[in-house]
């Protein structure tokens, strides 16, 4: 039985077997992992045991940034075969819930979530899957990109809900890894321009090294004044708010312009204080995203063409025999780091 | 020189001739003001002598809601002619700024808005108001019916926003005015059924009159129980916030259905907390209103059509003469008051 | 065996036994048949033998517009319980397609739909189908009315797809049961008013005894004429090609406003002259129905509260044992008729 | 008093002298013309006399693609000064229209439109111009750029039109001037990849030069066969038809996926066949654009930012005293040809 990376309980992580109940269905592939991400919540189960009302009550393997080679197929499944190199979509609906009849599987509440309790994740050397929700990866994209899917995903979600207009001027709230993301999937969308602010400077050098951000370092000028700048006082066609603090939130009026959209992406624990009146002066749509749907496709086909490159947002990789030592680098938090993977055995 | 309804400062109003400068441009038309509504901001600003930055600094005409018949018509206007019935979008944009270009003219920085300070109002004679935002009463409509016309115009605006489809369930909470105006815009904007959720009972009385209205008296029943017997727990398509109230606006999240969308028209004094992350396990969308633009066509038309009757909310009709008496009457916020109107002289 | 309505070949229908394979799954229901609508589809088949690619080469029962009672329910199926009474969605696509995934599975290619070859229609005493695509009606709605959903969800995909605003003003050329469908929809959609078109006074006549439908017969007056007067010459928001007929196709720009949309739902058989270059003058919005998705929920519930009636348009119900006779008459094609109701043995 | 270029009729072009009315209001601006390019429809009045309806009946200066230098501002203009460079948006609307009010200006029937019959066109020493039709160019872009934006707005119009959501992947038939600027806009509007067909190889080098643009010789490959090719037989997002071409018309239904769209930009003289049944079987949206409404600013940030150059596409430019014989050479349509542009005197 080979080893998984599996969270014992809040603070304990190990290598080890772990028996795993995998029945694979006909419409089901089983994937030889290759590459996992490590995500801000796998850190946050590992150091808080819980994230809101999931809580981690028993052993769990963590992970579900993931790519990897197809083994087997289902005797239904027509689009992959054995041999093929793909990247898997962590959440699985209820194909037949109204969410997922209306095309919205993400907010089915019947999704199971790799590494959200009681579901296992990924980071173990198989895992089955369904084909519809697994994705081929075309030559052009490494296995470390295909890991990479999952979090842009949440980048492109956030742009698709903005309904981004060519030419549009983007302001994006804080720069830690879904920030970044989402500056890539605005500016890969079709802004003109994206404006990143943060008070790190490490990750705003980060993200600022692409053509088409820029950043703005709110320690020495404040976001407001920075969209002022940059469009004639007239605000941010679409202000993505990817900090989760309650100051930024509070803000967002005066940042976009009239009739443009607010997309909120960071999470504030509890309620925050938001100006209605503000957004109302100036009638702007406020968009939320929840995971994704419908954009893995996508995601992958701006990464193939080039239009995209996340290769510089995978700070370092580690082998699997070092995934503790990664996830207490991650949990350190680095400005200088934005992605750590984990490569698995035979990989 | 005949006389107007003058605030002359905060609580203190006067029925008197006041000298206005009424150019007549080649785009504009002049009126014979027969019908005003009395709205809340007209009691507030009486009452308070201010709302949010604007301040009543100089004796000022008040009225917004407006009916009337042509009496002059400037060399260009072409839709209009002397003896049309008419009523008045009382909000002028800067027709070459960058939002009215784009459609979207109410939220022009540059709008002025009859009694709006420092702008006078309608509670006069005539007024000289341009052409393109005054539009023709077909016969099937009165000029009470034509001073309504503004208040439900707030209530095409949300339904607009709330981007209606055909049968959707949708709930507004608070039965005021705007909240009546809003409930029976989003069931003749194609809702199948909408549920108006309030405390005071006799307002409740008087929107759920209307076949298509249900009532929830939240001393009752929560709003959440109510929509969730509705819709078989699925949550309503699109909520209506018309109380601005924060314990509703913090409730938001829990009364939507996944992929719903939630339209703020209430407007909160001060910020008030909001789930995000609550609006986020939904993906709600969350609309902002601020006035309207482009509505006032189609709510005639379907009040011409039969299509929604606005009589019913009008609770009386006072003669100019009483007009104080009836400010007066509106500021003490009787709970089977929807609208008062006032008859100018001569009408 | 029980009997059903089988089409043994173009021209020869007969009430007889037939095998059926109908495994039931734990998603499936069981439903004793209570009313089946005639459709023209039903018709064509029997009268040509095929539509388009789809023909009938061995014995196939007839049917799709269904009501009935739920008499087994599969395993993992929740909403419903025995003795339900239902509504059927007659086409089933594939869950996991990538259409179906993004809400669009009515363009699911491997969409199996009842009583399109080789797949068997209703016409029978049960029928096996998936819970998903299985509707309670409640007790507002009678089995008559139910079995008026699916040709009802046409005209509400028409009007879904046209985004109709609140207060439009829509046209629909054709007033055959699609037309008639439509322009129902469009009213319960928003419309303040809906002008149908047609050369046949009797079918006028029927719809134009709903409020808020106004009737054109083009023979007296040019559809442009009409709907240019009843707009002040601006033309429709919404224009509904319902009729098939390439006139009305190449006549489509002339009836629309600048910037208003054109639903083609009419199916000429043949490729049609359109003229783009009119359709680019107003830069119109040409938007195409293919049967429907995510419909059913709504069109139910607007016919529940009573916002719309569909039992004036149930031309005449006849009993199982005359259905052959009912489908010789719906062939006749009167102009009297909109929609024949088989009921079933024992309903 | 300087010259212009001038149509004298059909056939007749000279540089001459030639009196212009052109009265300057508050809120217009005087320009000195720099750089104009040449469009097909400069070329068209010039050999044929004629658009459609609109017929040179009087000496006309041609020209509508401009750039220039602010010289004069009126007196309510704020956000131009001398001295500023500019780029002018030759379709002036009414701006209190209802199209106008409606933020569509684009199709307001008063449009009065550079060098469209009776108005002059911009091949002329100064102009004056409404500023808000009127965009400042930032120092990255070059008046020969700035008068590359006209021709790059309908392309941005088209972009637009097709509501392009990020990734999508995009086929454009025809390669000629308008096909070139739609790929590129489509590119620059979020598509992952363009593939762009016709049957001029020249033509498929220039645009084929672009990363991110695939090209399709149709004398080789079927357009149809090139687009499933590119993506697993699911078919393009948008397809946008710029040929004009009426089999190219005829054969749209299968260049795209089911629920993809259809933009109609080319402009086919008569009316056209069109598959109907095709466009419904897969429920495509099909646009179509005329012109463009507020693209301008979002064009220019567009090059601005870098993220699209248009440079490429000025394959030459002459000084206005050769401007005849660069109006023959345009007319002669060469394969090796985009845009041509004159350079005005002093410029």
């Amino acid at each position: 039985m080979p080893r998984s990376l599996v969270l014992e309980r809040k603070g304990q992580l190990s290598l080890r077997e772990i028996a795993l109940d995998q029945p694979m269905g006909p419409g089901d592939v089983r994937i030889a992992v290759h590459t996992v991400g490590i995500c801000g919540s796998d850190v946050h189960y590992y150091t808080h045991g819980r994230i809101g009302p999931f809580v981690v009550e028993a052993p769990m393997i963590l992970g579900h940034e993931a790519s990897g080679t197809v083994t087997e197929v289902g005797a239904e499944v027509t689009h992959l075969k054995p041999g093929d190199r793909v990247c898997m979509e962590p959440g699985i609906p209820d194909p037949s819930s109204r969410a997922s009849k209306m095309g919205i599987y993400n907010v089915d509440p019947a999704v199971r979530f790799w590494a959200t309790p009681p579901v296992h994740g990924c980071l173990t050397s198989h895992v089955v899957h369904p084909a519809a929700f697994t994705y081929r990866l075309p030559d052009a994209v490494s296995f470390a990109e295909g890991a990479m899917v999952e979090p842009f995903a949440i980048g492109m979600q956030a742009a698709l809900r903005a309904r981004i207009q060519p030419g549009d001027i983007a302001m994006v709230l804080g720069a830690g890894p879904i920030g970044m993301m989402t500056a890539l999937a605005a500016l890969a969308g079709g802004c003109a321009k994206v404006l990143v602010a943060d008070l790190a400077q490490p990750k705003l050098d980060i993200i600022g090294a692409y053509p088409g951000i820029e950043t703005v370092n709110i320690r020495d000028m404040p976001a407001g004044r920075a969209i002022a700048q940059a469009t004639d006082g007239w605000g941010a066609d679409v202000v993505f708010e990817c900090s989760g603090a309650a100051p930024a939130v509070l803000g967002l009026p005066a940042l976009a312009r009239p009739g443009g959209a607010v997309v909120l992406v960071g999470m504030p624990v509890d309620p925050v204080p938001m100006d209605i009146v503000g957004l109302q002066a100036r009638e702007l749509r406020v968009e939320t995203v929840f995971r994704y749907a419908n954009v893995y496709d996508r995601a992958i086909a701006l990464i193939a063409a080039g239009r995209i490159d996340l290769k510089p947002l995978i700070s370092d990789t580690v082998d699997f025999e070092d995934a503790v030592a990664a996830f207490d680098r991650a949990a350190e938090g680095r400005e200088t780091d934005v992605k750590l993977q984990i490569r698995m055995p035979g990989a």
